[in-house]
């Protein structure tokens, strides 16, 4: 496995594309303030002043921490993207509030110590203690590597150190797996940053022991029922998983802290374990939209090919996310284009889809299809909310929408080459072994095929363009010469210029027909976008039309109901509108066909503009 | 409105046909049987010796008492059908025991009366005792009727004599609304066999009273939630309603106690009401089986047009009976048709379906697709159940299954009229004015439209024959001469003849476009009869199936894989398959379309034959 490939510092890169960019001006302006002041106003913080006493308001539950963790993990991108002095300060305030809710021997819990101290650990399977700890532990190395900034690391380091000399195999420790994965990854981080050997012992017992007989969850007694277990991925050694189960979200943590372990210890076991359920989740269980976890209750995987549109589905806005982590970390160990495809795909649709345009409303459910005739489930909401009492999904966007620009380029040392994964508009300040290159990508990618790579410094480096797995057709022109996607190691000189043409015609995709919902349905998709009908654009309702695949599909400019600041491209085409008269409940009428027209919008900006009803997959004409 | 239209008596009507003959046999042979062992085993009849302590096995719950009633009422019309006389001691022996546990005011309830005897309706919005109350009056008028035994209805009468002395809102009553309507029909029963005004009073209160101002749930204060209030069709007096809405099954009772009241009080402004919310049911909440109330959620109706297939349907066996009550009360009310039409639908498909074959196994839902690929809600079983903690489907086919041979004939005594209004075979024996008249039918409807009535007794009566609304085209001939589908009066011959032949083709039928998972699907009927497409008589998936509509429907014979003793006709007919080779879950080959057959079966029958995917609604091709 590779071990020298590593993605751009996320302060090297600059969106400057239609898609991030404005999500990112949006999550500065809007996201951040908002997520910092539900923070304060909901007690979260303060939380840590270990004062909440029995009849006060505002108690604290057992994930806040990893609320304002995430939440500080978002400032920190926020700071280190730009400078401000009030907002750091803010910053240092919580830092100390954090630090000082540590115990003495180093437990850090707000919840815990605030509301029962004496039940430390006593309840791993339900109570997110570790799962707190791990995004504690992320916050604090975001702040150490993006600002430099010691105090909260040093404070998770004594945690950690606690959490060692606590858990394990070793004679005079206990036994014991996170309820809800996530320190595995974050054990990882404070290991790279640290270089201390016991994160990563204790991260490899959380890996290695997790699932093993006899079964910690039932020893420890708070859960006892097997769906439960299976739920939280314990009912088998992790390297047995034949497939991705139960709660979709602490399936990707944890294939993500498995991918990080078997790329630290060249385990072969584990990769492949993770390749199994990359494959499982890929082939099987993903929505085209890059969404997992298609089952509402329990917030889970369901079986193979049950990717139903509405009601009962789920694709959480943290589960696309953590597919993301994963695949990323996937690519990381290999180079391998697959990963590198669903990671765009997610990014550009199964993500961006859970957080409105202005970045303060929010989807856990990312439904596929919404009609006013169809019932969702009840917590499903059809309308993104802001939600703040299981705040998950929003302080994920706060964390996880400014580290997108990192995904766009991949750095090999060894090979001094640079890769472009992602030729979204970007200005980059690209570190490669001791080296500073200066790259401006220019274009409207994904909206536009063209794109122009203008090298800003003279040093030496190989340039590799990604040809995604939808392009069927691609160009490459170094300096207006033909060339190829790979541009072995050279000396580049400023102001060379490298175009890349992918070929994006739009494009009707089948699911596979064990997707019972989608039978006689299709999506279309240009690029990596997944694309949608909004009712609201369209002659009649979405339910009531047939795609005619036999006419051309064109590009046309977004209609002018967007907010301002979209920016985007629609699809244009042809359809029939099946009719039927008769205004009764059941009919022998067989219903005519009118021709009419439809426009698709991308997904993940669907209702921006009020509420409508939507569908991604869309009957076809069959002949 | 009329009021002398009445149904046949249900012993009167020996069942011959090959649908419910088989299904009565079964009831009697197995139903009924497991029912009664079921009430013993699970500790319910014994509640009733008020012995239950705290600590002990078999805690009696709320709703046992109207298992039991249930049950007792199906004994009772199983004795009036055929003498037993084991069963008419066990019979005898539960109307002790209940009668045992009535309290010195009249008061009857073996759960409170156990476990918080201070607890007297304390909770009428959860509890379900004036629900029990209603069904012990449904099973001791059964048994009065039936059987001519009084002491189960005397006790009743004591407690409904209670009932008026407490509930009502004269000085020195309570006012209390029934949680589960159900009292209200039971009442009206009661008060037609006894002739007790005050029944009738009190059960004019019941309905006029609910959900007037200040609502009496929120005063009583165990439930404080509108949307439990509006479950329960109390949030505005019932002449208000403009809609169905809430549980299912107690919406249909509340209506059928309103059709009773309307037509004891001939108060129109009730029955107006009633005709609201039949049009409303049948117009735009009911599936094409007469399924109703499909939201899993809350076992309520849903909104209008939300009529989905699988996944959180409902459909409620209980719910079909309960609808098939509703219509039958607004047949004997008005003669109309339009009643008989659902009530006829309900009998040979929603109804019918959840109950197996054999008699033992029961749905709560009723799916109209199922696919092993379609997830469904937790508790909505793909598989029929020995269902007994909740026992209200099991319990209602106990005492429905038998009553379904007096809706074949309604008798007028002011016209002297008999009306065969579900041409099945049967032996009759109708009281008419003093008269007794003999019919016999004979023919295989509803899988063939050739009836023929044979004349058994020479009396004087109009004869009139429904002509259902699915049919398009009849005969009718009376001694062999052309004649209409009514019959005047006339002095009848012993051996005269009345042939129907009402033309059945098997039909596809399209869903209302608003009903948006039916869209580009189909049904196929013939006569009353919904069929469906079982996956192991296919030979590709279901979902993979599209009709061709342009080719000829035939009727062959049900497959040998049917247990013995079921009969029915299969419908063949051409199809294509849309089959992709890719195995990728997302993929751009558009599919091939191979030629193709398929077998349909009647829906009642589905899931006799082991597990298998199955769908009411089907592609079709659409040119």
């Amino acid at each position: 496995m590779k071990k020298t490939i590593t993605f751009a510092k996320l302060k090297n890169v600059r969106l400057r594309d239609g898609v991030f960019g404005p999500r990112l001006e949006q999550w500065k302006r809007v996201t951040i303030p908002s997520v910092i002041e539900k923070t304060v106003e909901t007690g979260r913080i303060d939380a840590f002043d270990l004062a909440w006493k029995e009849g006060m308001e505002k108690k604290p539950h057992y994930f806040w921490d990893s609320d304002v963790a995430k939440v500080m993990e978002g400032i920190a991108y926020d700071l280190a993207l730009e400078k401000n002095d009030e907002l750091e300060k803010l910053y240092d305030g919580w830092v100390k509030k954090i630090c000082s809710a540590q115990q003495e021997d180093g437990y850090l819990n707000s919840c815990i110590s605030s509301i029962e101290p004496e039940k430390r650990f006593t309840n791993l399977a339900s109570k997110h203690e570790l799962y707190c700890a791990g995004h504690l532990m992320e916050a604090a190395v975001a702040g150490y590597e993006e600002l430099g900034k010691k105090e909260l690391l040093e404070c998770l380091c004594r945690y950690a150190d606690y959490l060692c000399r606590t858990f394990g195999k070793e004679e005079g420790k206990r036994r014991g797996w996170p309820g809800h994965e996530e320190i595995e990854l974050a054990l990882a981080k404070l290991y790279k940053v640290t270089g201390k050997k016991s994160y990563l012992d204790l991260m490899r017992y959380f890996i290695d022991d997790r699932g093993t007989e006899p079964n910690f969850f039932l020893e420890e007694g708070a859960v006892r029922n097997m769906t439960i277990i299976r739920n939280q991925q314990a009912a088998e050694p992790v390297r047995d998983l034949a497939e991705a189960y139960g709660h979709a979200v602490r399936c990707v943590y944890l294939l993500c802290g498995m991918a990080d372990l078997a790329g630290l210890d060249d385990d072969r076991t584990l990769f492949d374990a993770c390749e199994r359920l990359f494959r499982d989740i890929t082939e099987r269980k993903m929505y085209i939209t890059g969404g997992i976890g298609s089952s509402f209750s329990g917030e889970c995987f369901s079986c193979s090919y049950d990717l139903s549109n509405g009601s009962l589905m789920y694709a959480e806005s943290c589960a696309a996310m953590g597919l993301a982590l994963f695949v990323s970390r996937m690519f990381l160990l290999t180079g391998e284009g697959k990963y590198m495809d669903v990671l765009e795909k997610c990014l550009y649709n199964g993500i961006l889809s859970g957080i409105s345009f202005h970045g303060d409303k929010f989807f856990y459910t990312n439904y596929l299809e919404v009609d006013e005739n169809l019932q969702t489930y009840n917590f499903g909401a059809k309308t993104r909310q802001e939600f703040f009492s299981c705040s998950c999904c929003p302080t994920s966007f706060a964390r996880f929408l400014p580290q997108i620009g990192k995904f766009l380029y991949s750095i090999d040392e060894e090979k001094e080459e640079i890769r472009l994964n992602i030729p979204a508009a970007n200005s980059a300040q690209l570190e490669l072994a001791g080296k500073t290159v200066l790259l401006e990508v220019e274009g409207d990618y994904p909206y536009d095929g063209a794109v122009r790579i203008r090298i800003g410094s003279e040093e030496e480096f190989a340039l590799r363009l990604r040809i995604p797995s939808w392009c069927r057709k691609y160009e490459v022109k170094l300096n207006g010469e033909k060339a190829d996607f790979f541009l072995p190691k050279r000396k580049w000189r400023k102001g060379d210029e490298v175009e890349l043409l992918l070929d994006m015609p739009p494009r009707f995709v089948y699911a596979d027909s064990r997707v019972t919902g989608n039978c006689g349905r299709c999506a279309i998709l240009r690029g990596p976008v997944v694309y949608a009908l909004e009712e609201l654009d369209q002659t009649c309702p979405v339910r009531e039309m047939i795609l005619d695949r036999s006419k051309a599909l064109s590009i046309v400019p977004l209609p002018s109901s967007f907010p301002e600041g979209i920016r985007g491209a629609a699809i244009a085409g042809k359809a029939f509108r099946e009719k039927r008269e008769s205004a009764s409940l059941y009919t022998e009428e067989p219903g005519v066909y009118e021709e009419t027209n439809f426009l698709a919008v991308p997904y993940a900006l669907w209702q921006n503009r009020g509420e409508t009803n939507m569908a991604v997959w869309v009957r076809y004409m069959q002949k």
